[in-house]
């Protein structure tokens, strides 16, 4: 079976007309419009790997009403317009379209209000995540969210691919935090979804349609996000075990034993000892499988639940359980996981990171198959993930100047996903659709449902401007 | 000012065509299907007062492919659809439109699979509530979502009006607990939405669209939802104010202290009253504010919490709060809550209950309000609700054939829903729009959202054949 290719675009140099120009210039002057090809370049891709397309333009909005402006501009003139904030996407979703118009909200970074008293925060689009926590935690809160790449993320492009973290098994993800969004629609009006009241169920939740919907159907511009305090206290512990099977087995007990930890996450062996050579934080080079364990909350639930989930994954085989014995040791065990992508992405030129997801008692028999795959295609692969969340990231460590190994990397990743869609899985658990998971979203979702999509898409971007060549083929 | 009024809708003495009947009867036969005038009342109301359309005929499906054909004919022939469950809606979104065709989906009760592995159950939509926490209660499980109706409420009613209940505060509401749909759509094509992964971003989240879309937008006939581990421990205590300032500042102080109790609801003194003359369980009647605190977790957080809450509760000037010793007792505290609504509607043979939610930090001021107003018209009110969501219900007791007395009361709840909106708030925290709450949606939401909101309606529901007149004029 020939497997979908990887989307094919590549970059053409047109330039926006004259017009147009003069318009994007009215609105934020000469100094926050790029359109020299050589300033184009880093605006030509985001974190997915192998994907290319220079814009026409560049602008960095400071306002909404700067946002709106540009967009009006660039509708009339029917140029696309492909929204991004720091370029952090793995899917191609903040990649530009050919010819586009490219906002970049980095610069509407303002945190504007928290609201220690209704547990809220409001914020521009493209302040970061991490900064975001750090204006949380000023308050005694947190954001639980806390995808890999926090520290850079904009909290608008966390929206718009519905991202998740490291905490969601026991705080959910993006979506579960965002109470109202102020969006820029495809005509340049402006309009606000959702409120600040906990429960709200006054029409649809057009908020929840945009969450996650990659920039396709307006463009957020701020946020208004729940907080919640900050626990009082976490214990964090590292469980080693020689066999995947066995680190999914104390997975699915401590579960079983009724006990939601913060965080499960695991390293395979080959992410493990990338992330050794990288952070240098002493992990065992030679078992199959590292789980990262953190419970938060009550200080005698967090003793109690910790104390149960080292006997449960003693129980289950781990060679040995370490707990960190500070906060120092904690933030250290937690970087092995936290570092795993940039450590693997140092082995190879090209690294290509997988998504998919499946339901909780079925991933050690996708992990199996992961590597099964990859070494019959002769390829190299490290394995990390959300193993709470059934969600893995196989990684394939690849150069992309070598045709015929990307051909069975792309062989390799159609067998993944179809047997992730046989097992009941998803072909994204966090990164979105983007480009890069599109030729597989028909048969994830149905037919029905995706028609029922592009129609919902055609109703709120008729012209189809909206960060064109995303999600839909 | 004029107020809006409460809609005009009458009941039709118009049948539905016979050749639609011949292929309703096909589809469910003849003894599933009701079409005399007598039979046809109890399907003309749902739980809201003074609002009733009788339809042209009721069927009830088992299956969902007995939905889609039943909405296949109805479609052909041009004739509305409304889908009802038990009925127990209170904004009208479950009353028949005027020659309808009502899809009652009560029959469609299967709880289908628990897996105790992934924490998920599958039920058909006409499931009942309480049935589905009592299945998941035999594996130690949770379903939170626990509406005032929940003895007899559907899980299907339940997702299309994403209901709340008591335990909001700390675990949220129904589409907090949605994975996954089964839906029949306007031209009676099946598909579904969403996955059993605890994480997926494939594609817009259509499933969140259709939660709390009032059946408006097709037919839910199957859900997948989330479960939690059942608390080890609970402590439930009740404290007594008075003035509805300082139980407040409790809430807002418990808050503060960074606990999330599940519980935090409030019963004023015209409620309190009521409930003591209908429970009898042992309620002072003579303080401003009965406030029931409920925590939940791991024994020690939950008796470390226990005891904080009350101190605060003390500290606030509580006069008295008392702790349940053992289930029974707080199972009867919570009942004195839970009783709220019935115990109201026995004291004049109309019942008008509003559903109005403002940021919590509003909540005091609000109940005030509530009160002057109905004092300034004449009218007898009892306010209850979530008073950790600032969710209120305050409870118009009236009698709908005095007409002057009901003009009153639509002033009254103009004057409040305007206020609502004012500080910030939503004219419907958990019970929908249906016809009750229209008046006031564009409002809420501002033209544009309102317009976009339309659009979303005639993609997916083209003819208008869906539950038509609900949530738009």
């Amino acid at each position: 079976m020939k497997p979908p290719a990887r989307p094919n675009v590549r970059s053409v140099d047109v330039a926006l007309n004259d017009s147009l120009l003069t318009a994007l210039t009215a609105v934020v002057g000469s100094d926050r419009l790029l359109t020299a090809a050589d300033d184009l370049i880093p605006y030509s891709f985001d974190g997915t790997a192998a994907i290319r397309v220079r814009p026409g333009a560049v602008v960095f909005p400071l306002t909404t009403d700067e946002v709106a402006a540009c967009v009006r501009a660039a509708a009339e003139a029917g140029v696309p317009i492909v929204t991004r904030g720091s370029g952090t996407g793995l899917s191609g979703g903040s990649v530009a379209a050919p010819e586009a118009l490219v906002l970049c909200l980095a610069r509407m970074n303002r945190i504007l209000e928290v609201d220690a008293e209704n547990l809220t925060m409001r914020a521009q689009a493209g302040a970061v995540t991490m900064k975001i926590d750090e204006a949380a935690a000023r308050h005694g809160l947190l954001y639980p969210p806390d995808p890999g790449s926090m520290r850079i993320s904009t909290i608008g492009g966390n929206v718009a691919e519905n991202s998740g973290g490291l905490r969601g098994l026991k705080y959910g993800v993006t979506r579960d935090y965002v109470m109202a969004l102020e969006v820029v629609l495809a005509d340049g009006r402006i309009t606000r979804f959702g409120s600040a009241c906990v429960k709200d169920v006054a029409g649809y939740s057009l908020k929840d349609l945009f969450v996650g919907s990659e920039g396709t159907l307006g463009i957020i511009t701020e946020v208004l996000i729940k907080l919640v305090p900050k626990p009082a206290a976490r214990r964090t512990m590292l469980a080693l075990f020689d066999t995947m099977e066995s680190a999914a087995s104390a997975v699915s007990a401590i579960i079983a034993a009724k006990i939601i930890p913060c965080t499960l996450e695991f390293l395979d062996r080959t992410t493990a000892s990338c992330v050794e050579d990288y952070a240098k934080v002493g992990l065992p080079t030679d078992c199959e499988a590292v789980l990262l364990m953190e419970t938060d909350g009550h200080p005698a639930a967090v003793a109690d639940e910790a104390e149960r989930m080292a006997a449960i994954a003693a129980a289950q085989g781990a060679r040995e359980v370490r707990t960190a014995k500070d906060d120092a040791e904690a933030t250290n065990l937690a970087s092995a996981r936290r570092n795993a992508f940039s450590a693997l992405a140092r082995r190879r030129p090209t690294t290509i990171l997988e998504d998919v997801t499946v339901p909780r008692n079925r991933l050690a028999e996708m992990v199996t198959f992961i590597a099964e795959t990859a070494a019959r295609h002769h390829l190299q692969v490290g394995t990390f993930g959300h193993m709470g969340d059934g969600n893995l990231h196989p990684t394939f460590l690849t150069d992309e100047r070598d045709e015929a190994e990307m051909a069975r990397v792309h062989h390799a990743l159609d067998e993944i996903v179809t047997k992730t869609l046989e097992v009941g899985g998803t072909i994204t658990g966090e990164h979105g659709v983007g480009l890069a998971k599109k030729p597989w979203l028909r048969q994830q979702m149905g037919d029905h449902s995706y028609e029922l999509m592009r129609e919902v898409k055609r109703a709120l971007d008729p012209k189809g401007l909206l960060n064109p060549g995303k999600i839909f083929d």
